[in-house]
């Protein structure tokens, strides 16, 4: 049954790193006591040892350890060897890059469509999508493609943000770029505001947190998911 | 001897499409009486025939006529063939793969080489630096290449919005995201603010219009260049 959150963000405004998850941090996790940290997407350029510390921190007050993967000499084995999973943030690009180079994304997908529990935050959340292709990362590396896991039949963008009327810049809003996503693509996409995280357990899918969510589809008018609500197109 | 402008955006806040530009239009293609329009990013996914129709009226003004080079049976010959070119915004994705697929990207920039004037705004102002590697736009393709043109030995980031500190919002600012840019590539990038242009003729490349612009170095603080000044690194 698979047993996945995939989160928004990792960090609340004015809080610290991980602690608005922490209850479902425990929730999902429980039974594990040690997670595999997938720490390519490095934010901020942050180096893979400074980011798996920094996650071990957070972790450590749900009492979960963390290995991050990139200490493993042989990462494949260790995924089909894990217990649970937790990929953070970051650039997205990067992330994906590293899990197609190392031939990763297949085989995460599988443990976790086998019942390992699976977290994400923002890149790690863009990676249970169908593709990578509404991320609002910069394209930094080139991946040799651009699928991901697919453990939600949809696409998500997190940090969704709404347009600010009073800002005089022109620039596209986060609407107009997913409304050009769903000229190209037929994927229902999923706008996941900060505060938000989406709950898988086997079929069902619900949007989670104090939020809604904002789904656009092509030829709909987009529309608001109430929190506690199953996300089904 | 080059003669190009990349500008950040076609439109200024609250006034109409390339107005604010229609005098670096005269003088950018004096002696021209037809430009080809490279319309391929299809912002907010406008036809191209819609896209160039909407062209083609803000350049009457300026007594210049317009073909969107989608028209051509051959474009990598219309190219070869035409006076001046215009590559308007959009999703830079979308362009990039397009350029490519029709083997338009080098031709094209042979000819602006050559002294064949050229103005971009936004994405077609992207492929004028050495690759689509900071643009701001959603990867809704995938294109065969991100490299560019290279009118210019840097990167551009159109669009560029200084951080707003007042926004509640994770997600990371156009500063962090030019930083993780460079750690993974030693290439300068050019913070264009809306309200400003690259303006290159021959070996001379200077900031113009009415803001200045800021400059991301790898291991440098960022700094600011103003309008009037060279953009020599």
């Amino acid at each position: 049954m698979k047993n996945v959150v995939l989160a928004s963000t990792s960090t609340l405004y004015g809080e610290s790193y991980l602690s608005y998850l922490l209850p479902v941090i425990k929730e999902l996790f429980s039974g594990v006591d040690e997670v595999i940290f997938i720490p390519y997407a490095r934010p901020g350029g942050i180096s893979m040892d400074d980011y798996t510390a920094r996650v071990s921190e957070a972790f450590a007050a749900a009492g979960i350890k963390v290995k991050g993967l990139h200490t493993f000499e042989a990462p494949v084995k260790a995924i089909m060897e894990g217990k649970a999973f937790f990929t953070g943030g970051g650039n997205t690009f990067l992330l994906v890059k590293e899990l197609h180079d190392l031939q990763l994304m297949d085989v995460l997908r599988e443990e976790v469509e086998r019942g390992k529990p699976y977290l994400g935050t923002s890149a790690g959340s863009n990676i249970g999508g169908i593709n990578m292709q509404t991320t609002n990362d910069m394209p930094i590396v080139y991946p040799s493609s651009f699928k991901t896991m697919g453990l939600v039949p949809f696409n998500l963008n997190p940090h969704y943000l709404d347009p600010i009327p009073e800002l005089p810049h022109m620039g596209e809003t986060r609407e107009t770029r997913i409304r050009e996503f769903l000229v190209q693509q037929d994927i229902p996409v999923v706008g996941l505001r900060e505060g938000s995280w989406i709950r898988v357990k086997g079929d069902a899918v619900t949007l989670e947190g104090s939020v809604p969510a904002r789904i656009f589809r092509r030829g709909k008018e987009a529309y608001e998911v109430a929190a506690g609500q199953p996300l089904t197109f």
